[in-house]
């Protein structure tokens, strides 16, 4: 039984695991009108995440859920739908889904009530196509193995890197503690390197990202060559680097065009063939 | 300026970061009558450990809201207050302090309006003192250095433990990558070897309970040695072990007699020596 709330029109049991330990995982869905964006990668994640941390939740109610809110919310966005058109317009659906309330403590009740909140927002500027301005964070990134990947509510690592935003940049990147950089406070990464696509595995981010996954079997899908494995702590001052990109579902790709001051290579062909605007049934 | 509420009365608005990122902290604070045990301790660390993630509140307003909270919840309690000789009795006290809502996604509003939310509960059922059952959680414990101690509302690990209770045991212990017992799901550790105590130190710990703290400074106080150092992976095998203690505010110092089936020596001493009801003013 999921119980489905708005979020300007109900609030939140104070008792609700989600605040009490950021028990649940959220989604953030890039809409063209009452289209969703990636629609059938996000449901596939929050379900099969929800499954991980084991809030019983089937695929089948998210999605009516989703669709029941895409009717509530879409009066609102109205004037962004006349605009479908334009690659600015759209709004922003946030799926919070939590293990519900109850439990002694942090161990939770045997049968769960998951509850999903729902909340639109407009969809915020879009980054210079031509390439942004990145600096590296001083808050490093660390993974529980068991969670890696999952967008749950315990975000506080990447607000902690988020309060280090100056305003030039349009992102901070993430480190592990051996220096490698992993990933953005809101994006994923992906760099050229050689003859080759090199994006961090699953086991090493905090959050494993529907663009991320696009983009991986778009590039497989062309016949390019994608490894997952630890970037370079020194990537950028390699021979055979080419390229980073920041990957997000609601941004797409986003090109780095200088990372702590120093300029790199910028390539728009990745976000021309795995453009996620083209995917819209 | 900090916002009040209390859990029962006032929701929650969803748009709370607490809820959206877990971006808060939280106390659980062991009452007897209208009296916090280990009070001072529970407002230091609330207080520091706000600071430590930004979250601009003061120590007076904390400890006024403390006082109302009291004054609040008192009448539901009056049962437990007339009882209040007895070590059984006391009800619970539970501070949830947020950064409150707004922020462009993780990054923070540049002035922030923290909300604490309150809520009481009764007192669990206390331990048996002679020891308790543990076992060890299979889910590993993984720690940001900037946010080694603080008692968070990022708590899915300890959640993801918990859901391995099987109803035997006290408590489930959480171990590091490298194996080294570092703390239960809702106890700080403190072991007797040779002729010290020995206890994880904070930047290895998710949560620095003020228990432990309050242990720590008892037992210096006493003249005996306390070392702040990881416990070795086979601790209770070591021909000097000589106890395992769990420490937490509510429960106080509760012996472990036996650990994933294995006897351990339990003395009762350190529960006396440290009975956190014996501060009261």
């Amino acid at each position: 039984m999921l119980t489905v709330s708005v979020a300007d029109r109900d609030p939140v049991p104070a008792a609700d695991r989600g605040l009490a330990y950021g028990d649940g995982l959220f989604e953030t869905i890039r809409m063209v009108g009452n289209r969703a964006v990636l629609r059938h990668l996000h449901l596939d994640r929050i379900a099969g995440d929800a499954h991980r941390l084991g809030i019983t939740v089937s695929r089948s109610d998210l999605e009516q859920a989703l669709a029941d809110a895409i009717q509530y919310f879409q009066a609102d966005f109205s004037a962004a739908q006349q605009d479908a058109e334009s690659r600015n317009s759209g709004w922003i659906l946030k799926m919070i889904l939590t293990r519900g309330s109850g439990g002694r403590g942090y161990r939770p009740p045997e049968s769960t009530h998951p509850h999903l909140v729902l909340s639109a927002s407009e969809l915020p500027p879009m980054p210079d196509q031509r390439g942004v301005q990145v600096s590296y964070s001083s808050v490093p990134l660390v993974v529980n193995p068991l969670l890696a990947g999952i967008k749950t509510l315990n975000r506080l690592e990447q607000v902690m890197a988020s309060r280090e935003f100056t305003g030039g940049e349009w992102e901070l990147l993430m480190r592990d503690l051996s220096g490698a950089p992993v990933e953005g406070t809101r994006t994923n990464l992906i760099a050229r390197l050689g003859d080759e696509w090199l994006t961090p595995p699953v086991e090493s981010v905090a959050v494993a990202g529907v663009m991320r996954q696009y983009v991986i079997e778009r590039l497989k899908n062309l016949g390019e060559r994608v490894s997952q494995r630890l970037l370079p702590a020194d990537l950028v001052f390699l021979p055979e680097f080419q390229g980073l990109y920041l990957l997000n579902s609601v941004f797409g790709v986003v090109p780095v065009r200088t990372l702590d001051g120093v300029n790199l290579p910028v390539d728009a062909s990745l976000a021309t063939i795995s453009d996620p605007l083209e995917t819209l049934e």
